[in-house]
């Protein structure tokens, strides 16, 4: 997955190691500032996000993601190796470490049996213009998508299926919260994301030379119908209650529809970005090359 | 729909008409007994499970399962001919009818802003071997599934392709709770479910004739290549984090697998399920039967 340059680059003058504090108190003042981060306010101001997990932390450093705050179950530290390493990683990448009591770890995970690390990253969004499909690669576009669990869980279908990009367009959801970045699984920090007016996406649609469908419920093609192979395909979606709009269903190529037996228009928005994107893929997927 | 039967038996015996109440407090001890229903205790005990949103409501009754009680907005009311047609429906089926201030309905669908019906109904499950695939549907089997979002949006990504029943086996989360509920938007009274232990499934198993697919982290096959047209197909899905039990598994004719790229097993189980539902029916689901 390298050519998708997923993270912020990676390239990173030598920085002064973090520093090291032992928290226990939820009413810790630096305590008080990452909690913050659980609402956009707190995220808009400071240009920060959490993401939970010790895996998900370490590979998101790996990626690229520059971390500003690592926090770890002090309990949890001295027996698990792996959080061990995720903590020198931390501070050896100018990252602060944090050694917490399980009480401020729950705080800042708004929930009972947290993770025993929790990064604060800054966020990074891919400029529209940078989003690269290459000559047949996938970008997924969501119109005004509205529910964090939903976004959170197509940037994990966009990452499994190998999509090169997801442009958000219009009033979206954020996806730096925490129930997004749950959803996603590790894969907000793996598939490059987009934000863009609608304005801004249909001028780069105007330039863009590949195939763009948007699934409508009046669309008059089968989803499978179109010939996604061998060229880049841009998937729209639209906005879980009112679908997609009228600029930008008029700005697709075509206009597909999944069938269903009852209701016009009853599959969850994850659902259908997942049937699309792996219809649109099924000629590349396959056993073999993921078996590895 | 109707060969799938999905509610209880709609004959019913001549009833008595349902008694209308005006409730505005939340400690009034009826609105507890309803506020209880959040809880799965609360549930079990009664048999009764609440289900938010006027058309729902109205769905359900017409699809013959029985209601107990229907709350309304008493602010709504008056303006409302659809909430005034539910309320005499409700009345003349023998519910009673709760006419609840705002904030009674908040306090039991447990958010602000409130559908302005909510309805309490009595709870169904259709005995395993009561389940009909017929000669070439679908069931849909769940092997432990834990999370609550999930398992609603299978029941309506099943129904809105068409299948026959959702089987639950083993120790799976109640799919009668509020989140479940409202993430199948409507389908569970729509798609008949069944539940099974382990056992009784495996019993069940031996017995059925058609097809079994189970999905597998270690399965060799395409999800794309059994034949699944023109017989009954059973599709087992694995538990979100251990997958398939290795009884389950054992079980199926076929272990399959879908193509990703990046983590091996890396798709949400709502999202999973719906690629293997779209795939199975995918000879039977054409768009102009869908346009109607």
């Amino acid at each position: 997955m390298s050519e998708r340059a997923g993270g912020p680059a990676a390239m990173k003058p030598t920085v002064a190691p973090g520093r090291v504090k032992e928290v226990t108190s939820v009413s810790n003042p630096i305590v008080k500032d990452i909690r913050a981060l659980a609402l956009k306010k707190g995220r808009d101001e400071t240009g920060l996000f959490l993401a939970e997990g010790l895996k998900l932390v370490l590979d998101a450093v790996d990626a690229g993601w520059k971390m500003e705050t690592l926090l770890v179950s002090r309990a949890r530290l001295p027996e698990s190796e792996l959080l061990q390493k995720a903590a020198a990683r931390a501070v050896a990448s100018g990252a602060d470490l944090l050694e917490c009591s399980e009480k401020v770890l729950a705080a800042v995970a708004r929930r009972d049996n947290p993770q025993g690390a929790i990064g604060v990253f800054h966020r990074h969004l891919t400029p529209l213009d940078r989003l690269d499909p290459g000559a047949d690669g996938l970008l997924v576009v969501l119109d005004r998508v509205r529910d964090p669990g939903n976004l959170g869980t197509v940037l994990r279908t966009a990452d499994a299926a190998g999509a090169r990009g997801v442009v958000l367009v219009g009033d979206c959801v954020d996806p730096f919260s925490l129930e997004t970045v749950r959803a996603t699984m590790g894969s907000i920090f793996a598939v490059p994301m987009a934000r863009a007016s609608e304005e801004a996406f249909l001028a780069w649609r105007r330039r863009f030379a590949g195939l763009v469908v948007g699934t409508h419920m009046k669309g008059d093609t089968d989803y499978r119908a179109p010939n996604y192979a061998g060229r880049p395909v841009a998937l729209v979606m639209g906005n879980e209650q009112a679908g997609l709009g009228e600029a930008m269903a008029g700005a697709c190529d075509t206009l597909v529809r999944i069938p269903q037996v009852g209701k016009a228009d009853s599959l969850n928005l994850a659902v259908a970005t997942g049937l699309m994107i792996f219809e649109a893929r099924r000629s590349v997927l396959k056993l073999a090359e993921a078996s590895r």
